[in-house]
């Protein structure tokens, strides 16, 4: 859309768009074709709820005309705090049907970083699960903005207070369940409003377009494999990137949604075994929590269940450990900014001949860009020029296309500076391998420079992953007085494991060169966020007062 | 994009499209990105030929380069004759890479149309295989317009003349393999030129869009289940609507094109069992010819072969016949105006408690839109209003979307026609049922009024297939002085039967309705076009000849 049409060719008169032959690319299609295709179809599954695709789509209508009669608009913010239940999924629908803006909240989120997102993002409802009342409570004491608050009562959910001016059940009966409004307008219409965590400084909210959700959930249906009958388990949340447009994607391929409060082994594996569940995803703390649970937890299952992971790499044990659980793991990378999964480490027949380390070594690379997106290279920062693709020379990775974000809200610089030179920088360091495939080697913030040389933290992370009585591992600098920093590693020991500081030192200094060997480290539970991602920052945080 | 957006929102504000966040859709990318990731992959396979997904780009790299020194510019229009052969496939990637417009010509069509085509459609280059160099030679002797023909000199292809300036492979050589151009400028631009076959008066020129033919490919990808390790082999024309988009979607999905260019029994069987080939595509009279060719032309083969059908509903003894024989049926429906399949007759679980007969009869009916298609219903032609989902009230099936043409090439009138009321009149008459599936009754010329009642041919001829002797069936109208019109049958019987007309007509009278059963029946091959189609209108004028 970028460059004009010469207006010369005959092949551009009398054949304009028209309402025949052009339509806004939305993911509101999905469940609207869904509810007609399959109306009789479990579309979610919450406990012993059901929901058929024609339930879906007459609450999502309802949703939608209730909202509007609360004065909700186009473009207006509703904001959502909740689990992945019924009506976190149902907002996904109902909300952009209302010309609105899906704006859903970590639930991890502190009162205070709740309380500024409300009043950046501007919000007018604000739609919240009893469990989390009380901590939007204390949010909403510190707010400009006085959204209308709804209260989600789940009967899953635990006791909690009632903080809302009504219940969803009751705005929902306001609501007309034949009431599809025709939203969006256009397809670049702003669908959805997702705070990125941010390490420093306040979080900045990533806009998404209907067009990039439309797209970015088929590319998803395409490289994970979805079809009508598959199955696919809640593990993901949500509210991070808008449940890496899953959301959108299972009903596209008009599957099953299994919804799923909390993510624990037993429930997880019983979910699995109950209700045929084909796919989920996951952070690789996920993955390792559910290869490693007891197996009393470990309800066994008939089908191989295809399970993504991203956010970080996993780390290749991981992989092989998953597998042995009966489940197939795809690894897939992206950021809040390309609304989640944006590239794939995609299987090639070739790895077949490898064996299991070489193979998981492989798998665990960030991979190539998606069939949806336009392009992913690891460029140069400074004149973001393409890097050899030898394996060796470290760039960042630079993306573009549809599945990129709008930018970010009410921040014209943070958006320049990030789409500078006309590529999304992502601020991860990586190389491109010989096959084409990218491989982070480190955040620009993760590098270890240790007498003037780098270290990836990763490198060394992956190194630790492999000694057999780790469960997790961290790797950050630590401030040397000699060697300007050296690495300092953060460790979780298996359970019933017991292990020393010279046990892992002996060990590093086996696999790794001798600069790259952790100089001091700590044992204990790792700090994470919701979403599962170790927090480097907290960890770079303990090791100046070690 | 129709309806203007309001300046209001604060979520339309510095959130503009850039050259980060938008890149026009276009089947195009598909190729990139299949040589980006699958560099090695055989992408081409023509009988000992193989071509890489490497080559394959490196060739549409030559084509689209070399085209552009011989002066092609955007919106020039690119004429091919050819089979489906590599030369053929490469022109659906390298032609739109010149920015210019594939016009693929039916090969069974004789000089004088093709020469009304090549001056209607202002062609500027003639890609011809040499056997059909004979046919473009005398068309060429007709024409006003004298573009750079082109010699296609296939390996395979039986001897003919040259009739070019010079042969393909010499116009690749003058191509650069690495000059990608980065076209199309916008996503609404001309891709593909395709004239139907029109049986009354000159053929119209239905104008593809890059964006349409991308979204249209994404739903057969989808639809058909295809995957990286697909083996597609074209049994259905490349030069029928793009091949019903798979030119694309096949490389989409980073699978393999087999070619083949004829379409006869022991080589198809042959190419399904040495290349393990997962899916192809064809009318009914090709899965009739695959499903009653002699045993010996029948090479066995291990997997079971998708094959979807469309163009005619598939009768349902033909169905049953290819599940015998290793296929499953899938049945597409859809018009050169939408980019071929524009709906599907998706399956439903509950139909597996169906017997044979009950379940290939709901399979042979038109279905639900595409989950890419904005819209279809069955409406009234008059005011457009939506028909009851009853089974039995008859109206016009009318679609909308993205994957409808831009338009007729040069002709206003007709696309203003085709679109009044913002939906593609499609000029079938249909039913929907209670499950909300549309079954196409009749083409509004091919119902039969008999004694003021409608008789739809499309039922008569279901019943002549169930008969154990009838191999192919079709039914017109014959003037009649009392009735108005009664049904005349064109029947060719099965290899080794003789039939009589009162066997038929005693037949006719069990299983349908007096005022139905045949009044004329005549034995013999049927007419086709070159897709398969049986061609009711060379019936019809010998309907009025009896």
């Amino acid at each position: 859309m970028a460059k004009a049409q010469p207006a010369a060719s005959i092949f551009e008169q009398d054949l304009d768009r028209t309402a025949a032959n052009t339509a806004p690319l939305t993911p509101i299609t999905y469940l609207r074709r869904a509810a007609g295709v399959f109306p009789d179809k479990t579309a979610v599954i919450h406990g012993d709820l059901r929901l058929s695709y024609r339930d879906l789509y007459a609450r999502a209508c309802r949703l939608a005309s209730a909202l509007a009669k609360h004065g909700i608009r186009r473009g207006d913010t509703v904001t959502i705090l909740a689990p992945n239940t019924p009506a976190m999924l149902e907002a996904h629908y109902g909300v952009p049907m209302a010309g609105a803006v899906l704006n859903a909240l970590n639930t991890r989120l502190d009162p205070a970083t709740i309380a500024f997102i409300l009043d950046h993002g501007e919000s007018k409802v604000l739609l919240c699960d009893r469990e989390l009342a009380a901590t939007a409570r204390l949010a909403l004491a510190q707010t400009k903005a006085k959204p209308l608050v709804i209260d989600i009562e789940d009967a899953l959910a635990p006791e909690g207070e009632s903080i809302g001016a009504m219940s969803y059940e009751a705005l929902l009966a306001e609501g007309d369940p034949t009431a599809d409004t025709g939203e969006p307008a256009v397809e670049w219409q702003s669908l959805s409003l997702l705070y990125t965590s941010g390490t420093t400084g306040n979080p900045k909210g990533c806009v998404y377009s209907h067009r990039g959700a439309y797209l970015n959930a088929f590319g998803n249906m395409i490289t994970f494999g979805l079809r009508t009958d598959s199955v696919y388990l809640w593990t993901l949340p949500m509210f991070h990137c808008n449940g890496w447009t899953f959301t959108w994607a299972v009903t596209a391929a008009c599957g099953t949604h299994v919804c799923l409060r909390k993510v624990e082994p037993a429930p997880v594996y019983d979910a699995i075994a109950r209700h045929g569940v084909t796919h989920m995803c996951g952070a690789p703390v996920v993955l390792t929590m559910l290869a490693h649970a007891p197996d009393e937890a470990k309800t066994p299952f008939a089908q191989t269940v295809e399970i993504a992971t991203g956010g970080a790499a996993p780390p290749s044990a991981v992989i092989e450990a998953m597998e042995a659980n009966g489940f197939r793991v795809t690894h897939l990378y992206g950021l809040t900014e390309t609304y989640g999964p944006a590239a794939v480490c995609a299987w090639q027949e070739s790895w077949e001949s490898l064996d299991d380390r070489q193979r998981t070594e492989k798998m665990a690379r960030q991979g190539v860009r998606y069939v949806t997106l336009d392009g992913a290279k690891v460029g140069a920062p400074a004149d973001l020029a393409e890097m050899p693709a030898d394996g060796t020379t470290m760039g960042e990775i630079m993306l573009r296309g549809n599945t990129v974000m709008k930018g970010y809200y009410k921040n014209p610089a943070a958006t320049a500076e990030a789409f500078r030179g006309g590529w999304l920088h992502t601020g991860d360091l990586a190389v491109r391998h010989e096959d084409g495939y990218m491989e982070v080697k480190d955040r620009s913030k993760d590098v270890i420079i240790s007498g003037g040389e780098n270290i990836s933290s990763l490198e060394v992370e992956e190194a630790l992953y492999r000694h057999p009585k780790v469960l997790e591992a961290a790797v950050v600098a630590r401030l040397d007085p000699k060697w300007g920093e050296t690495p300092c590693a953060f460790i979780t020991a298996r359970p019933g494991t017991t292990i020393s500081e010279a046990e892992i030192t002996d060990y590093c200094r086996e696999v790794l060169a001798g600069f790259k060997v952790p100089r001091t480290v700590v044992f204990g539970p790792l700090p994470k966020t919701s979403t599962g991602k170790i927090q480097k920052f907290v960890l770079r945080e303990q090791a100046k007062t070690l």
